[in-house]
């Protein structure tokens, strides 16, 4: 999720931001422009290299701009699904894009069907837009601030009208969402900083949870719409989702996950020949491992770079192929070894378990795992795309279950304390309820993430 | 390259194979196979995922197959020019798939253009397929004996009739080419172990310099049309060329990389702060370079996994914009670092300044390079891609000036000792032309690369 | 447009209808099915064969089904105005198709939108939905009754539920709309009697103007929510939209337009030595004239059957290039004659001048043109998609100067009269507005088709 | 087929005379140019319009240039089987376009494969560059009359070198070739008239039986390498295969069709209500069975204009679903009447019997069939793509059990003499074999037409 004011590339600038930030959303990409008077529309189903190409941006002009990247979830992936949304209401363009969950969008929903509104998509998204539609006789700022308090949940927003740009983030503050200065003049809001480095902007500072950032006629306002309460920001963006070289919350993910890795070999030591992780998830808690153990760290698999949309069925003999297609084993250098894998986080388990074996299968001779944070157990309202808790390996089964399941000669999940304390942060400033079912803000009763999409970022 | 004998997945084997060995060729595709009478045939421009589907795949029945993945280059890059190349001449198929390069193919050419010989392609390979038809008139076993002993320069090839296959090395044995048994029968050729690792066949053995395997009957023969000399491996291969997880005239690539960053730990000393590759060439140098010196190894840029067919250009005051969308170096840890970058080779030098410039406006204090070979200061005319000797900065610029032009504070090159010392192998063993200019063959007068198009593989 | 009821090939039946509707609309096609509990949507932009396919029919289970092709208007042409309009309401399903235009749309927008609606498209179909959404408190039949009184203009439509098909057709009767018996059991409303002999059905009835017929439970019932009024049936459905092997307002359309032909032969006769149709618009008139004058029929152009879509532009030297390269002149025919060409009408008259030229260029000696209905010298506010009164030639010029711009050595057109008795019926039978400006229904001071994009069929 | 000499568009003069020539060939499209020095080339699958672009145009620089459009022939369709043929040898270009059918093909083939020459295509025109190829010591113009004096069969070709143009027609001149002379300069050579009409150039004259036109250093050098014989006009071109508004053998398409019609009403009389063709194939000779026999014409079935690739299956109950689709029949004017159908031939007899039956459930009381040649009961060696004599419906049965096999009320078939004098000239002017198996140029023992892949246009 992006936005670009007062600047005559926008377009161009949400194009490149939406590219740094494509680890956060595969399905559907689009970018919302305006030139003060009228606003163009982008967007389509794909990568945002395959949505986007010069002719297109070229029919993206004016000097506000506002992207947005979705998540591949299965039940509504299509292209009315796609964000950010747009509507011309009382010949006003208003558009939005939204990274989290709202926990609070089916009675909204609900009641606004009730006085006769239209529902386009199953995005919670859309509640937004037909709540500002039930304001518009008001003036923008109070509508604004009506709609927003009606709001639960995690929203990380950008929104849109035809000389405005807004930058909202919820008062949890669970999404990141941070402020930089173009190189020639204008600004940016991103998800995360390596959209900035990307486009050469400089990091001002994030967007404060609660705050809501007006910038219009070359000003940027604030307010804040909401009580002030303590922050939630979700962890899991630190583990895992996040891009390493972003720092996030104030802090560098890259270094964060190393240091989940040094803590990880305080915790638990391994005698082994090395430690390796599978590309590219685990790689910089590995560093970390090996350089506080001691024990050398090694590529026992390679990922191979070819990895296309290969649909070619193998044969019924070749075993695990499916890992093996994309993670070459060394078998020379496997054969007869004790390896220490070092993986962010198992979700499902799914793919673990033939990972493993493709690595016995090479020859090793132990496969030990280590984990970069607690077993999840419990499902996330507020944007990540987790399975539900049927599906969530460990709250299925104890640790030495999924050590079996997987294959594993041992299995360990670094503490809750070593992980927030790898973030060099306190419990009080993060959501954990992935890990602990602390849930900061509680859903809507009738809340169930399928009824409504996935989130998007 | 590759080559299925006796399994009645031969197409599909084929598949896998190339697709293992896809970082040998991107530019086409293609698979021959025959149920024994008759031949089939299905090739492309494109990576192999790409030119083949399970649609293509049922359309080549049969229990052999040969298989072929082909350079970019840039003179004839057509569809025309795929391999393998198949012709009909009486009535009877013949197949051929060619790595490397015969360095008298023009004059060759021109002799059977004089008895009215019409060429198809501009491939050198297609010489091999006019000298079998003028000689059709023989037993094909004198006819392959007499055609081969007329080639000179690099050719590790597979060759396919309706009911037989054949596995060719010239007697230097520039390029690899290995041997194994397929989990259900049958037999597998490959230019990389990598091949037999994914498809699950055991290695045999390599075919030897010199060796013509014939495949037929269920029973496999070799012959030896050539006098015995000295082997000329290509050290290039293990060098950078093949796949790390590959066994290459006999020694792992994973493993010899890693020596050579071993060896150059000791040639060089650099007081660093930290080690890094640009992911991934030189990776597994890396790891050598750190174990042996104790200076730790990070990941200072990191590949961004998304990168596309992004063909949109950045706005102008996007310096070093090309490196900095495939690499994202991490900020806030390069900052005041002084970095020693290890790379597996310079050929060009293009890419390297503005890599190096990313790194240093990222806050990289000094940045050092080692090279984990000595400058490549020759052409190769045995089949790897290089570029002419103007193209190769190595023979246009000392090493200081080299430094001077990427914006090094220091720039090392292994020695050639050092070099194949990390074999384990000798001098003898090895075509080290592109570094001393000692070539085994010597190359026809008239020859000139693009005349003829890049060697297959 | 077309709507199928109790078939277990709904939307079989429906593409095939919509195939023989083709010729209505050309930009984009559109269905949508329900199976009694869920309701299944396929459109895109395209023809009809384009659209869809064996893969998307099988994604329309369901025996009840709408379809629509839509008009290519410049304005709004893209996926978000494909028809059937569908939308999701308080979980009901609810879908339109609609031929027509409403000439108090813009109104009925404006009041919605004070209410907090969200409009999605430009169409003036939508309004239909939202006013639907806002009475849905109501039982369904007093919702659509008291909809239905609130639209003014020509709409003939299909609407959709989960279990039940609408059939309306406006208390004029602009546009056609007839009943019919698929060979199986079931039901079929479409367009054009066409549609049902493609797919083997009996024709049954008109729709009678002011008639809403009411598909549910097995059995068909009437409501008629308007008070009667005079019939205003669209004569240019019978001078040239309707295709001629449709009976169209209980008349035959070959017939009528020969009929048409022959009655200009006995308006004005004039000595030529041959009559021609411009392929295939005036071939049935210009049998009527042949057959009455007795003056031979021949083929002076013949149409290109491989006219695709190029896009090579001619040389400068290539007069009247895009005429020739689609109707080839047969030279040693035309060569000294005089010609008589019959024309179904003239709207712009901008491809007409070309045309004649390249009869003289091919040897003509006279070329005289007589027209198959008046001039038409008003805009269309009920469907047809006529250019502005600026462009209409027969607004602008009178008839010397458009025989003078045509470069013809006569024109005539056929008299008001005279076309309204080769039907067969009365002048009060029919809206004649595009030639006298007799308007049935006053439109909306603001209304401005642009605004609302074109018609659908 | 068509060649171009001497004007810089070159390219798209030939891309529009392939253009007009498309009727001759459908499968797949070429141009080959040289601008003196360098030859270019560019040929796909599909029609003119598909393969060639704006783009692709541009890619053909040059003044001469050479083009083919390739029938679609069951056996060989495919990128390698489309002409025109280029190769390059002993660093020389020659190029090949050759419409018609050799029929000593397989001969000479075996003789140059036994001199070791390798065949890419399975055309027989690829023989005739292996001639040349085998001639090249000698000057080309002897190569060129070496080469053709050992040809048989139907030649009508374009041939182009570097610098020069060479249009060929063989002694009995089977083939229509014509010459004609380019608006600004520069000269045409091409299969029909209609591809002078187009691009507006004027008609010189036909290339005579036996001629070799050579077109060098803007000189037009006519020699006749063979001994005069008489001419064997194919008759099929002016019964069917040319387009109507060209002149074939000197005489123009569509009068000679007119004139079949007439002699046709002259030879057999039917009391019917009405004349029809089946659309477009019949439309000329209706025309002239109507002026003769006073008889109206009409249009019984309507052409679908819109006719895709529709690949939905019907339903069960769609009786002749494939003609209806296609030829919509006008009920309401069919109703109780006798049909009189005019056909220019019946081949394999297959789509007759739907068509006829359609006509039947719209209601015909009778239906009558002529047809404008006589029966085809002998194949065609000389490139009309006719079936074998199995598929040939006329060499299986007789007249009558033909009328009961299609469900005709009667069935008349065009007199041999009838024919020949609807053209004003003789019966020793032609090739009749198709109908009286008096075949002028005896084909080669081993001759199979499938063993070569269709003619070539």
């Amino acid at each position: 999720m992006c936005g670009i004011y007062d600047h005559q590339d926008a377009a161009r600038f949400a194009y490149f931001s939406l590219y740094a930030l494509q680890h956060r959303g595969q399905e559907s990409a689009g970018i919302v422009t305006s030139n003060g008077k009228q606003v163009y529309n982008q967007k389509d189903m794909g990568l945002v290299a395959d949505v986007f190409s010069e002719e297109t941006l070229n029919k993206l002009p004016g000097n506000i701009a506002i992207g947005h990247v979705r998540y591949s979830t299965t039940g509504a992936s299509n292209i009315i699904n796609t964000q950010p949304l747009l509507i011309s209401h009382k010949g006003k363009s208003l558009a939005v894009a939204h990274n989290g969950n709202l926990v609070n969008s089916i009675e909204l929903r609900r009641d606004l069907e009730q006085k006769g509104s239209i529902f386009q998509t199953t995005m919670d998204s859309e509640v937004i837009l037909h709540l500002m539609a039930h304001a518009s006789d008001r003036p923008f700022e109070d509508a604004l601030q009506e709609t927003l308090t009606l709001l639960k949940g995690a929203f990380s927003m950008v929104m849109m009208t035809n000389d405005t740009l807004i930058a909202i983030r919820d008062p949890n503050g669970f999404r990141p969402l941070c402020l930089g200065k173009l190189p020639n003049g204008g600004y940016i809001v991103a998800s995360e900083t390596c959209a900035l480095d990307l486009v050469e902007a400089t990091y001002i500072r994030d967007i404060a949870p609660g705050e809501v950032l007006i910038c219009r006629d070359q000003q940027l306002t604030s307010i804040y719409p909401w009580p002030p309460c303590r922050s939630s920001f979700c962890i899991f963006e630190n583990v895992y989702f996040a891009r390493p070289d972003s720092d996030i919350f104030g802090i560098n993910v890259y270094q964060t996950r190393k240091r989940m890795g040094q803590i990880l070999a305080r915790e638990c030591r391994i005698d082994g020949d090395f430690v390796m992780p599978f590309p590219d998830s685990g790689n910089y808690a590995a560093i970390g491992y090996s350089q506080e153990s001691g024990i050398p760290l090694e590529f026992g698999v390679i990922r191979n770079h070819y990895v296309g949309r290969t649909f070619i069925q193998p044969t019924q003999s070749m075993r695990d192929f499916n890992v093996r297609v994309k993670l070459n084993p060394v078998r020379s250098f496997l054969e007869g070894k004790r390896v220490i894998i070092i993986e962010d986080s198992i979700i499902r388990g799914t793919t673990g378990k033939s990972r493993v074996r493709s690595l016995r299968n090479a020859g090793a001779k132990e496969v030990h795992m280590l984990v970069s944070c607690p077993p999840t157990r419990h499902p996330c309202f507020y944007g990540i795309d987790f399975p539900s808790t049927k599906e969530l390996i460990a709250a299925q089964y104890e640790v030495p279950a999924i050590a079996g399941h997987l294959g594993l000669d041992s299995l360990y999940y670094l503490s809750l304390e070593g992980m927030v304390e790898a973030t060099g942060m306190t419990m009080e400033d993060f959501c954990l309820a992935c890990f602990n079912a602390d849930y900061p803000v509680p859903p809507d009763r009738s809340f169930h993430k399928d009824a409504l999409g996935g989130c998007g970022c």
